[in-house]
């Protein structure tokens, strides 16, 4: 290690100078996987920087999902997880439709999330993973401090607060927002629901990935655009291939996807794709709605969001809070590049404003500074939590599926065999008490009939275990 | 009063049965405007009835506009107040048009509600008029005993313990829906957007009121409808002959008005032109979308909504809590009769759900009792506000406008002289700090030009006298 010191310092700081020394070092096989990382009075004696400087090394390279701390033994090399074998991409029919799916959908997606069943399918988190005690303590001195919280009216685009916070957040992913374009809004499937109206009419044809989730697909068919499903891989995300084709073939309006850690199958675009991305859309005059409702909960090494490749103001990036601090206050964002201006009116016009007393607490929680802190640890249990649920199917299921792990997140996006379908399975599981999301509502023509989405977001229970047990009996049946 | 004391008990309540009794005598003018009532003793002795009952009665009269509570010296027959003279029935061009006002009406907006400006356009009362110590109480309380409620997802339809709530409150106006038939929304704006996009596509025709509120103008031209205009009289509310000759022209798919206490005009239809409106859609199969934002804040004898005439579940009651009890809890709902699924499900897709935090405040807000007594106390203060409105109206401007006593909530339809533009009194009553409603913006076509909306709301103040003051120098000009 002693070697680099005499390197110049360059314009990172100097804790992310010596984590990207060691990442380097890592991949090239110095320390390999389950090494114990030399401990932080080695890393003073050797490279004579601080104690906090070589800690905040370690968090960066935690962070970054290659070394992980183990208690009271020091940082250890991430040992690779059971990537079992990709689903394979599914060819989607290449023809924009109409959409039309709600109907058939509601009765599945309310099974789903039957509050009786044991959440297997529905992507909802433990409870338990959320900074409440936090979040309640701040709630009670909001209402405390400004009681007037709850008797006014907070016009769109929203608390100008939380606002400023959430942009100054956003420098996590690459880019600084302007908190003026930012609006607020019920969740992420609003903020799309807003990004779409803004930039396209009944009849326009919308670009998404198949698989894709659900809520985007009923979106569609709300605002009555046709869909043209572009395959993703689990591996990589969109195909852009079939994207720079689509595009070569129709008249699209918008583009809708995600570009990390997608809905259902957990899959983020290489930097390099997602500059491609970004300048084929601005080539052809299409704007990217960018979802990143998973985003902070990347387990990778880079999360920068296309947005922040954007030199055109045509990405529209739409994001959440509800996966990363409280489902329970419902707030999401957007910014809307040039299209602000529409956003907000349109939020405005379709329901006022998000409530107050909610927005209050988030500006105050981010402003509080624990943020990262949380987040840290929430990727650390959640990625923990997807792996036990690998190991789990690797064990109960073994050849009979196809799976990888995802990028971050907490949903895993599982093939079946050919025979099976996830509608049919969805009943048989909830008579024993197991809610599960059949593939079948994650594309426009009902594809993915033998594929099921599963929610690794709950903590780890014998129930569960008890759950795998049942399934594979089932599956294997 | 004595004479009456052998009258046989019908099926109201004793003090009902008292109240009706005294509300004939003032209508037959054995009590005068501003006579003072019997007192409760007196009342025990001439009719034997208990001095709660009395009370109570004192109380319904209260309620129905009919007497007033003096502080130590009893209860007197409401004086007349100044109900100057009526705004002209403005004709409306009887033709269905695209709507394509939100771009102009936008910079509008924005200035009637710019929060440096005195709030003399935009709906907002002041925050002290709501029970905020008590909702503060039940929020801090609420997060201490139910912290998941900032972890979980509530879905649409909503909280049960809320839906039950409101369910209970519907009695008072006049019939009893089923807490499964009531979604919960942000507010009553986007529960009407969502009934529109239940009965309706793009390119449909959809009835409305005018002058009407501009929020669901925005609305029609968000989801590509047709808006038909159908005048709308301050004094009775929608104009049924042309409803009647509207619907035998055109092909109307759904009709949203207010039926009770209008938006800007403050005009509450008779229970039977209700009758009337509803037995016309029925025949028509037309879908009555009824705004009911400002019901529960009617000064007047009667509010039965046009829901509780409906015996084909084909009314949907659009309805708000956020000009009675908190604004800033944003929760409004919705009985979408035979729409109730559809609704309930594009709730969903448009937002997944409203935060759990605010229905449960609102749900033991409810459940607490409070409610009919903070309203009565309300209705009290608005409409002592109005009237030191009206009066001041008077004295400023004389005949210069027209005006009428609306029939509850805290707004004013007021008609100035033809040569005016709310528009430019906007831009000039801006710089002296004051913020303007333009009547432009409550109409489809650009009509009601020399009209203003004004905000009788927020508490009195020598603000507001000057802000008379000024207005008037401009006006007279």
């Amino acid at each position: 290690v002693k070697a680099r010191l005499a390197r110049p310092v360059g314009q990172s700081p100097l804790y992310e100078q010596l984590a990207r020394d060691i990442a380097e070092m890592i991949r090239n096989g110095v320390f390999r996987s389950g090494d114990r990382l030399p401990s932080v009075r080695a890393l003073k004696a050797s490279r004579g920087v601080s104690a906090p400087t070589a800690i905040e090394a370690f968090r960066w390279l935690e962070d970054h999902g290659l070394v992980e701390a183990r208690s009271r033994s020091g940082y250890f090399v991430m040992t690779p997880r059971p990537d079992l074998f990709a689903p394979r991409l599914v060819q989607t029919t290449g023809r924009p439709a109409a959409v039309e799916t709600l109907k058939a959908n509601t009765p599945i997606l309310c099974v789903s999330s039957r509050p009786d069943l044991l959440p297997f399918g529905a992507a909802v988190p433990s409870a338990e993973l959320f900074p409440l005690a936090r979040l309640r303590q701040l709630t009670s001195s909001i209402v405390r401090r400004h009681p007037e919280a709850l008797g006014t009216y907070t016009f769109s685009p929203g608390l100008r607060d939380l606002r400023f916070e959430i942009a100054r957040r956003a420098v996590a992913w690459g880019y600084s927002p302007d908190p003026d374009d930012i609006v607020i809004t019920n969740g992420c499937v609003e903020a799309v629901g807003l990004a779409l109206r803004a930039v396209t009419k009944p009849g326009d044809i919308v670009a998404i990935e198949s698989p894709g989730y659900y809520g985007f697909i009923h979106l569609l068919e709300m605002l009555h655009l046709k869909a043209l499903e572009i395959p993703s891989n689990a591996l990589g995300g969109l195909s852009l291939p079939h994207l720079r084709e689509a595009i070569s073939r129709h008249d699209i309006r918008a583009c809708l996807i995600s570009t990390t850690v997608t809905n259902p199958s957990g899959a983020t675009m290489t930097l390099d794709a997602k500059q491609e991305l970004v300048a084929l859309l601005a080539d052809s005059d299409i704007p990217l709605i960018e979802d990143a409702t998973f985003a902070d909960l990347h387990f990778r090494l880079e999360m920068r969001a296309a947005k922040s490749l954007d030199q055109h103001a045509g990405v529209m990036l739409c994001a959440s809070l509800t996966k990363t601090v409280a489902p329970g206050l419902r707030l999401g964002w957007i910014d809307a590049g040039r299209w602000t201006q529409e956003v907000s009116a349109y939020k405005r016009v379709a329901s006022i404003g998000q409530p107050e007393l909610p927005q209050r607490v988030l500006a105050a929680y981010l402003a509080g500074g624990g943020m990262e802190r949380h987040l840290r640890a929430l990727r650390r249990r959640l990625a923990a939590q997807v792996d036990q649920h690998l190991s789990t199917i690797a064990q109960c299921l073994g050849d009979k599926v196809r799976v990888v792990r995802p990028t971050g997140g907490f949903l895993l996006w599982l093939e079946l065999p050919a025979h099976l379908d996830g509608v049919a399975l969805q009943a048989q599981a909830a008579d024993l008490g197991i809610g599960l999301a059949p593939g079948r509502m994650f594309s426009v023509s009902g594809g993915f009939r033998n594929y099921l989405r599963v929610n690794c977001g709950q903590v780890w229970s014998s129930r569960i275990e008890t759950a795998y047990l049942q399934l594979s009996r089932m599956i294997m049946e």
